[in-house]
């Protein structure tokens, strides 16, 4: 467990899953982000997810939230949970208690670094970073992630937290959020599944600066939001499950953005693709194929697919074993690129995505046992 | 190579991937199938898709159709071809060709089980049935298919050639064909890929019976062609590359048989279930979780999940240890269904599926090595 304190309570935003399946803390922090409160208080557990966990789910993390709140002389309103862990098994009600005191006492002990140690589950490092924003020497924007299996666009099975002392009105706040969360998180594949748990928040407390920024401020702060959640992103799939590669993949020229997503996580998810790419095989037919079922229209013969600096496929064709050799070579790497080019238009969209490897399937057979 | 030879030349229906990216020889067969002439010779070839090759793609297979028909003295629009391998290599093309002879000598000393061997590729048996129809003692229905990976509904990387000699006209054979792959192949998923090649074809040839059947015939002609199609899409599955679990999932009392559809393969094809599955480790919660992003509407506190005879979830909560222990028992079974009850509607639908192991990753990593 671990306990985030914001002190003076902050103004936040956040996203949480798409999963009709919502847990127990994220049912909780929906309502309390609806109703527009101030948070004080983030109490963060893995282990268990606290989801499939019905009325009781929500009634245990309710009287924790208000256990701490107590604690910590705060509003019950003002504290939420997250929770990451095993589905369908009741918390550990009386230890989690019981644990509290400590964490209060403890309370102002712990750097970032620290936090980002407590929440990791299966990540194999600590995710989180801190960025002043350019131009506004006294406001910064911190953020810490937890996440490394189920990852998928519309939100991965993840935990991120962000700061900012900016002191944004919600008005500015919630917006600069989406946007941030859409370029970064909604774009990581690592297996196509969608957790019960999601849940991004950013809090700013405003203790820099208050009031209706003017607009260069507005866009200094969005800008540096998606850049940390875009590098904590890549982290979250370079720390994938079984994760031996990370590879972008951009699929350019199509004719809407909307084909250009769907080809591209067409490909990102496609297992005989992933696979290749454990492989270190610069099987370009199965892009191809994967391309094909995406649902977009698109002419074969007008394709180009680039591994890096290394066209492997020209308008349609495989370009040669030489090629494939320097393809080869780009593959041993542990993150490139996949470009698609389309000639059909002039959208594109871009997503990170992992490899399928043997050790995904050992991690994800054994997690439980 | 193996060379399908019908005589008298039959009616024939078929359906062909989904997939945008078609290779030559479905371009070719899907063109033959809409001018409705007769079908006397499919030409089958593994190792190379002949995909993603071009104009010259579809040359090299017409010059082989051209061949086989000059050979055998049929026309050459009565001739196709059916292929599965490597993307993007042109076919070899000589050594294809001065084959051709052998094959066409050698024609009539082949059963429908050497036929089902010589299409295999990382097939681990070959794959084929005969079934008289019942009540027709001299009308018999015999399918043959090959295919082990890339499986996913609309259609699985496979070809599957079915024969009759029942005479039905088009009218019938079409809709009969259509029905039986849509309950059969387009319901089986091994790892969501879509190939450029898939093929099924129903070749009658009339020669037990001319003339428009009666209805009860054709019920009876329609009956027996799904069950053998579901019969060896089943097998397709149990084929699968690396595949060690052969799980039928069933969706029960949805509000739409769309719904049902989606929810059915969302959990057939989540990775962390099918890893599950792999790991004998009856972990409900990500059943629940695939469920919920499966974009129906449903109410997680209204569900069953059932393995076989064992309730592991009932209304949305586990039902203890030693349900636990009994399904971890029926999962150690080769194969068993997996029973969704959602309480919403009275629509069902089923899908055959399997896991994802260890051993699916490295044949997929290593195929072309």
């Amino acid at each position: 467990m671990a306990l985030i304190v914001s002190d003076p309570p902050a103004r936040w935003s956040g996203t949480f899953t798409r999963n009709r399946v919502k847990a127990a803390p994220v049912q909780i922090g929906m309502e309390r982000l609806r109703k527009g409160v101030p948070l004080s208080v983030i109490l963060v557990n893995s282990g268990n997810a606290n989801a499939c966990t019905g009325e009781r789910g929500v009634r245990d993390a309710q009287l924790l939230c208000r256990e701490a709140a107590h604690l910590l002389g705060v509003p019950e309103n003002q504290v939420i949970m997250a929770s990451t862990g095993v589905i369908g098994h009741p918390l550990p009600l009386k230890r989690m208690k019981s644990a509290l005191p400590t964490l209060v006492r403890n309370l102002g002990q712990s750097s970032l670094a620290d936090v980002a140690q407590a929440i990791m589950t299966t990540d194999r490092y600590p995710k989180w970073e801190i960025i002043p924003v350019q131009g506004y020497p006294e406001i910064w924007v911190a953020g810490v992630v937890k996440g490394a299996g189920m990852i998928s666009p519309s939100m991965a099975t993840m935990l991120g937290f962000f700061f900012t002392n900016a002191g944004m009105p919600l008005s500015a706040l919630h917006p600069i959020t989406h946007q941030a969360v859409m370029n970064s998180f909604n774009r990581i594949k690592v297996d196509g599944d969608q957790s019960t748990n999601d849940t991004v928040l950013v809090l700013d407390n405003g203790a820099a600066h208050e009031g209706t920024p003017e607009n260069r401020l507005k866009g200094a702060i969005s800008y540096t939001l998606e850049k940390i959640m875009r590098s904590l992103a890549w982290k979250i799939v370079d720390n994938g499950e079984g994760v031996t590669k990370v590879v972008t993949i951009v699929v350019e020229t199509a004719k809407t953005e909307e084909e250009a997503r769907r080809i591209a996580e067409s490909v990102g998810n496609s297992p005989l693709v992933k696979t290749a790419f454990y492989g270190e095989d610069p099987n370009w037919g199965r892009i191809m194929a994967a391309i094909g079922y995406a649902g977009a229209e698109i002419n074969p013969e007008d394709i180009d697919i680039l591994f890096d600096d290394v066209t492997l496929a020209s308008k349609g064709h495989g370009t040669g074993k030489l090629a494939e050799q320097r393809a080869a070579d780009v593959m041993k790497r542990h993150d490139y690129t996949v470009r698609i080019i389309l000639r059909q238009g002039s959208s594109s969209y871009r997503i990170i995505t992992s490899d399928l490897s043997a050790e995904y399937v050992k991690i994800n057979a054994d997690y439980r046992s």
